[in-house]
């Protein structure tokens, strides 16, 4: 492919709501003073893209090319930019815009933004145009750009709930629902931070990722009873990253007096006991993403972890995350683009 | 009535599912050398007085004499307690024994010991008989024992969470939902606390009461979806004390970004769309009754604030309290016995 930016970019998109993706070219704006371009190495797909290209909320935008965990190299930079230079490896997440001017900007939590958040796919740009970029992160030298790129969604997804409530503290207990994207990572993190991980899920067949792949310390398949019986009130903290739909009693029976369910997943309807809430002081808390400091402390997080990382997760390259039988037919446009804008601006962190 | 311990104690009791009280005669046991005997001046009477007359925890022990919610004056002190003299002002809430050596008593909160809790009513005592005290805690002289009373129960339960959550900061904004027993404690201390209180009521009835006796800024109807909808994302806080069966969207969606909603209350279920909680990072947090330290504090900061509480808030007398329709027919134990006995033992505050 051509390296000059007025020429067309070939990616792969949905055309409508069978979110089949085939060949389409689109055009890149010329890099912008507040811009960089940069050379797609890598892209992680989230299960969101999946819904996008399927219009399962009900406002895609066609044709929709998918993809919002990239990384790779600076290409070019524009007038203004001063922390990137041609080379350096950066990522790009989950949005492009927001207000920059609230208590949630001002405080790096920009996916918090009441007014004028945008997202990197499925929507429209300032100049009217659907978004081909986002917010640019730096990945640390030294970092493989192909661990980096899952981070940019399923990594600060559980990664943000996991800093905010606590959950980082060597010793303390952890139960993951699910075993997907964001639940593999919640298991990394887990074990990074030092913790106990237990593993919930409703297959078997996830037991030999879970202890050997993932390095859990515990897995149990949530329909047996005394399993779950076993665990009563033995865990500090629970990431429920299921979206299918499921109880919620019986988790929350597995936490201490005031423990911790952070949902991240989400199914249609949660229905739980209101008792079983008040008799442990436990708390239920939704998360979704996270801001720009907050994914930039956690790639440089893993960068120095990154040793531990790789010894003990194998599992999230953009290869292996393919290997997720929802992700196996889909390309992004990222992966099949040779560049992409990424947009600097003033970003607090 | 003798003012001899070893004669029989007057009292009403259930005497069975019915939940009608009648005359009853008990027996206390001496004054032991950690206890203190108090002349009870007034008690208040609360929701799970009129439950657990009713056996609607399915395991109460009858003859039940209710009322938890104590104050009076100390009349006898045993030989090893050093904290209390003959005069003082006291007050008996919840609970009487905890093991007095786990995390949480050794924290103040005994009420989530896991290990030996026994509440003040409808159990059995370590001697193996029904109990007929509790912890005892300092009414700070100045502070009327009628307005102490309800705080033994009803207030600490909804100032407990207060604290936890850090609800106690001025200009912040908080909801309550239900103006019984529970919601107009809460609503006091939120005015005390210096914040801006909405009231959600299912009845306008309550409408006088939370804005002109009780000092609320403001009074919504919950069924009145335009009214709710004005409310979009404007509460820091909600504290949640309705007990029967309601939806909980409506008031998530009222939570700014990080909102906390606190339930007190305990419907038999709680129903809601996981997705809210994602969006704005908000988290619900069950909470029941407190720990001694706590009780103690709140007792403090009540007493310190008599003068606030005497001005704005007339409404929690025993008196007052019995003008509630479910308990206007009850009389508590304490009520009408004319002494009690406390337990000083080792607590931590």
């Amino acid at each position: 492919m051509a390296s000059d930016k007025s020429e067309n970019c070939p990616a792969w998109a949905a055309k409508d709501e069978s979110g089949v993706l085939s060949p389409y070219k689109f055009k890149r704006r010329d890099v912008g003073k507040d811009d960089i371009s940069i050379k797609i190495t890598h892209c992680g797909i989230c299960y969101a893209d999946v819904l996008l290209t399927r219009n399962k909320f009900g406002k895609s935008l066609y044709p929709l090319v998918p993809g919002h965990e990239i990384v790779g190299t600076v290409q070019e930079v524009g007038s203004d930019v001063q922390r990137y230079k041609i080379g350096d490896h950066v990522g790009v997440g989950t949005f492009i815009n927001s207000c920059r001017d609230c208590e949630y900007c001002n405080d790096g939590l920009e996916v918090h933004c009441a007014n004028g958040i945008i997202t990197t796919i499925n929507s429209v740009d300032v100049d009217g145009t659907i978004t081909k970029g986002g917010y640019c992160h730096r990945i640390p030298d030294g970092y493989p750009l192909a661990l980096a790129a899952p981070l940019l969604c399923a990594g600060i997804t559980v990664h943000t709930p996991m800093i905010r409530h606590k959950m980082n503290h060597p010793g303390k207990s952890l139960g993951v629902v699910g075993l997907g994207g964001l639940g593999h990572m919640a298991v990394k993190f887990g074990k990074a931070f030092g913790m106990n991980v237990t593993v919930f899920s409703t297959s078997i067949s996830k037991k030999e990722e879970a202890l050997n792949l993932l390095g859990a310390d515990n897995f149990v398949v949530s329909s047996d009873t005394e399993q779950m019986e076993a665990l009563d009130k033995s865990l500090d903290f629970i990431i429920d990253t299921a979206s299918g739909e499921h109880p919620f009693d019986p988790y929350i029976t597995t936490l201490k007096t005031a423990g911790v369910l952070v949902l991240v997943g989400a199914p249609s309807e949660m229905k739980l006991t209101p008792v079983k809430l008040l008799r442990g002081m436990i708390s239920i808390s939704g998360s979704a993403s996270g801001g720009t400091k907050h994914t930039q402390e956690m790639l440089d997080f893993c960068a120095e972890r990154h040793r531990f990382f790789d010894r003990h997760c194998q599992s999230n390259t953009f290869q292996q995350l393919l290997q997720f039988s929802v992700y196996n037919k889909m390309l992004s446009h990222a992966a099949e683009s040779e560049h992409i804008l990424c947009v600097v601006r003033n970003i607090s962190y």
